[in-house]
């Protein structure tokens, strides 16, 4: 029996991932031809707005942060001390950095334990207790390469078989329903509330919770993504807590996607792990029950270095043996990427006030958060002039995830393509101007609406003009 | 319902891996008691020979390679030639090295491509077809996470159900039973010839796939380890075309894991693909539906960086449906490191004759292969020395995997505490020595042989003295 389509694993043939899927693809080869000298496209550039990939496009490397891995990838350098301050320009406390995580790893080509350097997790333990208030344990912390991984690990434990169901919101990042697909367990899905700027609804997630059981599924864990994926929302620590509540009285994992914890423009970031500690705080007894996972990865906010693929995840509340389970899962595939768990060290411990690295940190980090605040703001006021287009204001993450109605014209143009209308319009503003999104329902929309996301990372104006330019055309031709 | 061990996924509960099983996870106490000032324990060393870590230990990164990867991370670096030149000692082809990869993957910050960055897939085509003489495809070469997450890939499409089985050799290295564990499909296991230097025997194979097919397994693919883990055998061309040739009959996909491709003493290295485009060339059209995957690695040979996770896999004779789904699951896990990628095309481009930094480099590379040898000369000449031990002379891998014969009582004692008594006696090890290795248990073995297997990586002979007095001791206690 040769391998085809057929008969190789089914569940793999049924996941769906459209962050890379066609559009993704055929942008790639779009950008191919460009770079080969074709010039019979209408466009002279793809701007690859489909991918939350700060650095392919405008955003910068933190300058710390790369010092720090350039003395890391080639230890030899920390012998010319000189040259490196008086020649290269590093100050003392990039050396410093460097020499320390050297002697926590030994090296960076190095296996580090399954779970990660003991001493970066250290790190982040001290992170989050700064962050929440509240202390951290690092035997509960595990580096994953991105998030993504850490997600596919806690799936993987979680999930028993065919009957167990995840609640995910809709729309999600496809990360989570792919994954159940190839796990073969059940997404039972919840709505964002789009007239409430994408929030979270207890009625709804109750519903939902309700549904999956009557349907006979296991529900054994709920998924949050705050700031949303994609759709930018910030949850209210009022949220926070309802979803907490929720998750103890049905007895749900809670698993918070927080990796876009820092790209936050409206409100402040909760964290869950800081919210459900506050609860245990007032109510003594009633929350030590609960189960919690959050992740955290360095490719979004400020940081941006997803090619790194550096991540992790903390449990709260888990049982020792599905801990040691996970830790088994983990170790199978050796550990993440060690320049990456040390990029996780630098960014959860960034040079402090006083110290020479400080001021250029900070000066960048600020520069790109208010960089990110300026192109979310322009995009959202040329797609609010966009006719039949409607756009919540920015709070957060690197998106924007516009409602769009498209006319009946447009509608049977693409069921002739066998395409849904956003999957057309997408692949015609492809086309037409090289800028490629992901249409809603590559995350999932409410029936009869639709959507398509757009990160907000690309420079300039002209490409949103494109947008705009098109769009009208599309409408006129389409009325 | 909370998470408990009983009610998660009983596949991951059933996985073993015993690289980093108990013995790893106690070794890394002891560790960490040392470091810690602890001086009740009988050694102030602990030698982790359990895995093929080589820069945990004492071999020491390629500086040509290192010297480059400190330019990506810091590609300011590159504004200040003259110090990099005059104050640093890089040389010319280190920077323009650099340059170009930069030019390729933009920012090793950004995501790549999903199968890796085409430039690179483009230079480790060339480096194939320099290699075995036949050209190479880049669409068909896949960029992984280290090797483990190639062969994560590939089982999962591979696998359709329960009932698919995959020829793995035993013994193994147990990410392959652990990944089949996983997901739910079955090892066929084959038996190697510890006779024959733990080659492969074509009857051997051929029965265990009948015996596969006569318990109703749909047998799929043949898992070959060359040079091999644990035994470091180094397979013939006669051997790999007889795989080759069963394969075929039998029409089972050939996953060939060549991570130990450089790390060979004796004959010389036959790549699978080499081996099957010859056979195609001297058979027109007969083997022309041979399916076969090649993996490979930055972690292991002189380049050593298995921290930095870095690997690929080359498909041949695959669908080309079946390579969109291989693509689908690699997307969703995003792109493999970007700095593990570029180390990769570091790996099979190095310098040439000739350039500037070619004289270090072969220096250091040769001095790293011949160092292998020497330990694993010095290892083996122990191990012929102690009372029940048998050791094949070492060929290849970073391995040796002698048989041990233990008196009745040991393994009474090793009863007592529910151990095998390969792990009682690995356990003893490394409570009196600090010396940790993998029980053969862990690869499996024939029933009724005990093994262990060491890395021969650890620098000076201390240690080794260590095995042999302990080895003593143990034989008069339980003798």
């Amino acid at each position: 029996m040769r391998l085809t389509r057929d008969n190789i694993n089914q569940h793999v043939v049924r996941a769906e991932y459209a962050v890379r899927g066609e559009l993704a693809v055929k942008s790639e080869e779009y950008r191919a031809l460009l770079k080969n000298g074709d010039n019979s496209l209408p466009f002279d550039q793809v701007i690859s707005a489909n991918i939350g990939n700060p650095q392919q496009l405008d955003q910068k490397p933190i300058t710390f942060f790369r010092q720090v891995l350039s003395l890391l990838e080639n230890p030899e350098l920390l012998k010319k001390e000189d040259v490196l301050i008086n020649g290269l320009g590093y100050k003392t406390d990039v050396i410093e950095r460097a020499k320390w995580l050297l002697k926590q790893v030994g090296s960076v080509g190095a296996y580090s334990a399954s779970a990660g350097a003991p001493a970066i997790k250290e790190s982040i333990a001290a992170f989050l207790e700064r962050r929440d208030g509240f202390p951290a344990d690092p035997s509960k912390i595990y580096l994953s390469t991105g998030a993504s991984s850490g997600v596919n690990t806690l799936l993987h434990v979680i999930c028993a078989d065919k009957n167990s169901g995840i609640m995910i919101p809709i729309p999600q990042y496809p990360l989570y329903t792919a994954t159940l697909s190839l796990l073969d367990a059940q997404a039972v899905p919840y709505y964002l509330d789009e007239s409430k700027s994408w929030g979270t609804s207890f009625e709804t997630i109750k519903a939902a919770y309700e549904k999956g059981k009557a349907d006979g599924l296991d529900v054994r864990c709920i998924v949050i993504i705050n700031p949303g994926n994609p759709t930018g929302a910030s949850l209210s620590e009022e949220d926070v807590r309802s979803v907490i509540d929720f998750a103890r009285e049905e007895n749900l994992v809670i698993m918070a996607d927080e990796v876009y914890q820092t790209n936050v423009f409206v409100g402040q970031f909760h964290s869950f792990k800081g919210v459900l500690r506050k609860l245990q705080k007032e109510n003594p007894g009633k929350y030590d029950g609960v189960e919690l996972a959050s992740l955290h990865s360095i490719s979004k906010g400020m940081v941006g270095e997803c090619g790194h693929r550096g991540g992790y995840f903390e449990l709260v509340g888990f049982n020792a043996e599905v801990e040691a389970q996970i830790y088994k899962f983990v170790s199978i595939m050796l550990c993440a990427p060690v320049i990456g768990q040390c990029l996780v060290e630098l960014m959860v411990n960034p040079p402090k006030v006083g110290e020479p690295s400080y001021e250029l940190y900070n000066k960048e980090y600020s520069g790109i958060h208010e960089g990110l605040r300026e192109r979310a703001t322009a995009l959202h006021k040329a797609f609010s002039q966009m006719e039949g287009v409607e756009c919540a204001e920015p709070q957060g993450a690197m998106y924007l995830f516009p409602t769009i109605q498209l006319p009946a014209k447009a509608h049977e143009a693409a069921a002739a393509e066998k395409r849904t209308a956003d999957e057309f319009y997408c692949m015609k503003l492809l086309e037409a101007t090289g800028v490629c999104l992901v249409p809603g329902s590559g995350f999932g929309q409410k029936e009869g609406t639709l959507h398509f996301r757009t990160t907000f990372l690309a420079p300039g104006t002209e490409w949103v003009a494109g947008i705009v330019k098109f769009h009208k055309e599309f409408m006129d031709k389409y009325r």
